[in-house]
């Protein structure tokens, strides 16, 4: 028996395998321009904004250098969150593109602080945007992107720019509520599509940095994507088979409602969590942990010996650490069509592996604390 | 009965199905290493080249803006041949990138000649690439790609690049032996596979272009993308499920045979042009026609009420002409998983839907005259 627990991809559903598996639509056919047209709004209903959302055809990040390169000038300075592996690329795209960064460095596994952002803007006045993850998957972390949509949104010259990849559908995210300019998804996190498309939306006044912006884009341009997708249409042969995936998650997404859905994502969450603690594991990022997905300590064993073991004994596929943190973390993963007898298999899984490993660990313990959180729940 | 006979997305095999369909696989996983590094021996291998091959998740024009972004400099002049669509995709995406373009025009429906190139390359010594298509799949024309790239070979300041995209897998384009530095495919042509995934492989010359370009490029870096995938590894999250197709795709590829592969195609297109002609419909590119799809005139009818016709009365979808071709031309694709059954049947339907919209044809003649090619074949 195989398992998927990484922080993306996640499993995908048997509709949305259903979906993707029928043959193929042409993409300028009536019945697509039908899709594209419901996709658009549900996106919309998802990114709960009044303002444009949507789809492309490529990876998570190619909708961030999108948010870059359609919004900002050559020369222009950007805040960057640089809290983990995905703070670093807003800092990465900026600099490919010759958009300066003012860098807030933070430790791996720590959240950025509102009082830090707000001496980064003061200091900076002239910053054109704050870019952020809601969720830093590489570390577990949720930062504080309401407050700092708060911060940024009384200043006219600055955007909100947030990377909501392993976020939406997992946290509530409300884009025209918070005041958030740009938020960026992707296909294979809370969706649970396979990966291949990443999502944006834009607030009107990302609109208004789109008409100014000089930096050369084609592929990602925002501004012929939303013209085309407003007709039904797509400016480029999108990934058909995801799209087609897309309806029914979105549809799917839906039927389950937002709250029913963060809710959902909150309790598994709360109920990893408190397993781990409770069979004597320690969390990484206590202080501010992303509802996607758990960032656990290797207790003075190697990390990746666990990943490997939860593979090869359990079938299970979850995530190391990444660049520095690369066998010091394992990650498990409660995001998109996964439910709490996931999160027990996981929890059952992994202190099983440690103990192996020679971890001294309570994992009855720690199932029967995970267990208590979701019958609180009903 | 649904039948999908457009020039990209072509119809996918059963065998690529169930590879997509397949519950995915982590992409840091072992498992989509060894996959990883068998898709980049295999797409060398169709692609004729030792230099370097890799795959990108996007559709064809994320690898042209690759090819253009990763080569090219600010300023940089590049000589396009635009004579349909995307032509003018060439043209449209070095504009976006500050790069300078001489075009050459030609009428849609025609191919360039080598005396333009030659006259061309004469008169702007400082270009550093001329862009073509080799199947420009908007008027189903194929552009003479080596006589192009032996003009280029000699000239040590500039690029020879080729959009293969509807190409690719359907004529021979020995990448190395004709001297193409550049050369660009798209997953949803003869691969047939959905769309989703590009292609892209440079030369020793391209990639000392590559090192001194200038232009930003973060998602679609070449230098990034193919350092990850000689280790088994991608730069980005790829779309896993399509990567699974291209696999099973590429293995099919290999067992029929290159030599078998560009027969099959070239066979299906002589038939194709041999019945349209013998009905009594004209070919709207006579002269140096696509082995990847035929471009028809509409016989004094409306080639979108063809194109309509075709599939509410019977199913079939096909494309009808883009741009200032529309309403003008309907196109029959007759590539990746097609068969001569195919080719009949898109020529029994094509002809009845327009005897049916007035146009007096002899389609059984047409039929036969098809037949007529295979069988002499056999």
């Amino acid at each position: 028996m195989k398992r998927l627990l990484t922080p993306g991809p996640t499993p995908v559903s048997p509709e949305v395998a259903a979906a993707m598996a029928a043959p193929l639509v042409y993409h300028r056919a009536p019945a697509f321009k039908e899709v594209v047209l419901r996709v658009r709004e549900n996106l919309r209903w998802v990114f709960q904004t009044k303002g444009e959302a949507i789809f492309l055809t490529c990876s998570g990040s190619g909708a961030m250098e999108g948010a870059v390169a359609n919004t900002l000038n050559r020369g222009d300075l950007a805040i960057t969150i640089r809290a983990g592996k995905f703070g670093e690329r807003w800092a990465n795209i900026c600099k490919a593109y010759g958009v300066q960064t003012h860098n807030i460095d933070i430790e791996w596994g720590k959240a950025v602080t509102v009082e830090q952002v707000k001496k980064a803007l003061d200091e900076n006045p002239k910053a054109r945007a704050v870019m952020v993850q809601a969720s830093e998957t590489s570390t577990g972390v949720a930062h504080p992107v309401k407050e700092i949509a708060a911060l940024v949104k009384s200043r006219p010259d600055t955007l909100c720019v947030v990377d909501g990849i392993s976020a939406l559908g997992v946290m509530n995210l409300p884009m025209d509520e918070w005041g958030i300019d740009v938020l960026v998804g992707g296909s294979q996190k809370a969706f649970a599509l396979p990966p291949g498309l990443a999502f944006a939306a834009v607030s009107a006044k990302a609109q208004s940095f789109m008409e100014k912006s000089d930096l050369p884009k084609f592929y990602f341009s925002f501004t012929k994507e939303i013209a085309s997708q407003s007709k039904g249409e797509t400016a480029w042969t999108p990934a058909i088979s995801l799209v087609m995936g897309l309806d029914a998650a979105l549809n799917g997404m839906k039927a389950e409602g937002l709250e029913k859905l963060f809710g959902r994502h909150k309790t598994m969450a709360n109920a990893t969590r408190a397993g781990v603690k409770a069979m004597g594991l320690e969390l990484f990022a206590p202080d501010s942990p992303s509802d996607s997905v758990t960032a656990i300590k290797a207790p003075g064993i190697d990390g990746q010996a666990i990943v490997k073991d939860m593979r090869d004994r359990h079938g299970i596929t979850i995530a190391g650490g990444q660049d520095a943190l690369k066998g010091k973390i394992f990650r498990l993963s409660h995001m998109g069509h996964v439910d709490r007898f996931d999160v027990l298999t996981a929890l059952a899984a992994s202190g099983d592996v440690c103990t192996r490993l020679g971890a001294r660990l309570d994992v009855a313990k720690g199932l029967a604390a995970s267990e208590a959180v979701f019958n609180a729940q009903n």
